[in-house]
């Protein structure tokens, strides 16, 4: 077995609980109402959200994986989970300032944060937020 | 087959995502912190939680079923659901005023307000909410 | 680590896909509709079933356990699965003939079925049929 | 955050009973039998079917969605679950007659229904139905 | 809301990878491999276990709980996790030596190390340990 | 409905119970302690590892199938199955002898046995192998 994949792809699945709520202050109330129905209740409401977070690679010889594990592990705690787990997504985190708090915003704002600071030569290849089981965002970077 | 069983139990799963925040008000702000963790979260947090209504009976011989499902459904989502999803547990929910929403007390208050509406002659048998994969509660009426 | 556990539980859980209409046929296809609704499709519908099997008892002192699951194993695939895998509940399983195939009325038969074919000294403890991620009905033998 | 994601995925899942039977009506029941085996039962048989809808596109600057959530529900309501969903996929659906029920069969169909229905600008990405916890299928367009 | 509950049911779940090999060394190399068959595989075979902890008590009326999760997480880790995490169960557990370790032979030695380590006045109620996704054992004290 | 998709995925998945322990020779034990933690246990651990086999193809007009089904688990049991489940990955297999036994090398692995012996014109597109639930490597020969 000499040759070696170009890409492998090694994912890790992570949960945060944390409390939202969807509405655009550009807007009325009524519009928020409206456009975001029970999900613009004015208390919020929450989710277990569901972090997955694949990267790829060629895994390293000595090691046999794509990244060492633990120290993603340690990447993605403090760089997101430290930051909004059991946090109110629209209140406490810095880096979501201004943003609806959707899925798709969440994934693009946590791929920002995360992207730079996987380790070398992996990559991060795709981002899954997943909200409740019928219900999921993700980039892939494109 | 002329025999019948005396308790059959049939369960039905229903989802809401909600916010609550953990804390005790006759406690100072420092011994909430100490004693609910991450729970006591001042902006709260939230959670996709699982309910499962357990009755018990006899299957009506006509219908082959221990309840009307249908009818289940519909008094479940009005006592519970209506007023629970998409909810804030510490604000919005009128049955759960002054008492700190942890699992153990969302089964406890769900039972008082659900158990005298189930249609006789089924029974409420169990109650359990899911809080996240890890952590339910539940209770059997005893 | 002298002493036993007098009942244990043991659970082995099968699955088997299968189709079954609800209808009673002392009614009118007009109250057959009424009653039964959108499970009342003349052509039928189906489910994968998951059907769950706990036995009770104190493990076997030179096995370790409460039954050789091996030999429930193939109990459960002659006396229930090769019966109903793949069928039709309605058309194809004698032992159901007569019988609306509710869930409840599923477990019904199949304790009837199974309890005395389990090697003694273990019992049937439990019999829980799951006919979707929101619905099983469950019998405990009283 | 003044950049975009050119694609961001949106995936929801929905669920539907339904009946099938697999055989090919050119056949002899014999060479039926032998190809489909137990999937070619006479009287059918079922499955919970998942749907998996993914869609594309870039958040819209004032909803942060990719799409409305509630305008697709509607959408695959009508589209898809209202002519399936409890339903046998030989006998009732009109838009599959002629069609061996398989589960490729079921995502190819499903894609020629739902794909012209998609909202504007976002675009229909992967459609995924899974027939048992161990088999689905899938398709992206191409 | 004056009243109490006598019994509130608290489960917590947890998982930990581990080895085992079934065999019984009173038996013969062939009477071994003609019981557990493949489980008896000299070098031995694993598993994900799932371990599912379930309290009973009244909830504590200043904590709504039944027990602090915090603490009984402490209590577990340190009276079963960090003791069967990663390891052999058959090499590398001091209170599991001599004992076949099947599902049931788990849930009874970590019965034994555990109900007495719960903090009164809550109860250890339920022991689950879950082998595969179709096979658990399960005892309740009895 | 006479066009074809070029491209239909089929996924099936299998489950093995297996053990494994992570280790270098190349390096001292301190070295195998230090990088691989807790997965360098010298009496290994273990895991149900969840196979997920992806294959894509035009569906046979026939069959309605990208692949036989049938066919494919026969391959996948004599070709990976039989050799991995109940075993020790790092004694008992001959084609994964002196490789590191992480999920992104057992997928590896895999995908070479496996690549070649899938039946014409259907071709292997996508391989997964899960480790734990939070944790999976994937591979689709690029």
């Amino acid at each position: 077995m000499t040759s070696k994949p170009n890409w492998m792809f090694l994912t890790r699945k992570y949960e945060f609980p944390a409390s939202h709520r969807l509405f655009n202050p550009d807007w009325s109330d009524e519009e928020n109402a409206r456009v975001f129905r029970q999900c613009n209740n004015p208390n919020g409401h929450g989710h277990n959200y569901d972090l997955e977070v694949t990267v790829k690679g060629q895994p390293d010889p000595q090691l046999g994986m794509v990244v060492d594990i633990y120290e993603l592990d340690v990447i993605v705690k403090r760089v997101i989970l430290d930051r909004v787990d059991h946090k109110n997504l629209n209140l406490d985190v810095d880096f979501m300032q201004g943003l609806i708090p959707t899925a798709e915003n969440i994934v693009w704002a946590f791929w920002q944060e995360l992207a730079p600071k996987i380790p070398a030569p992996a990559q991060l290849a795709r981002l899954r937020v997943v909200e409740t089981r019928n219900n999921f965002a993700e980039y892939r970077g494109e």
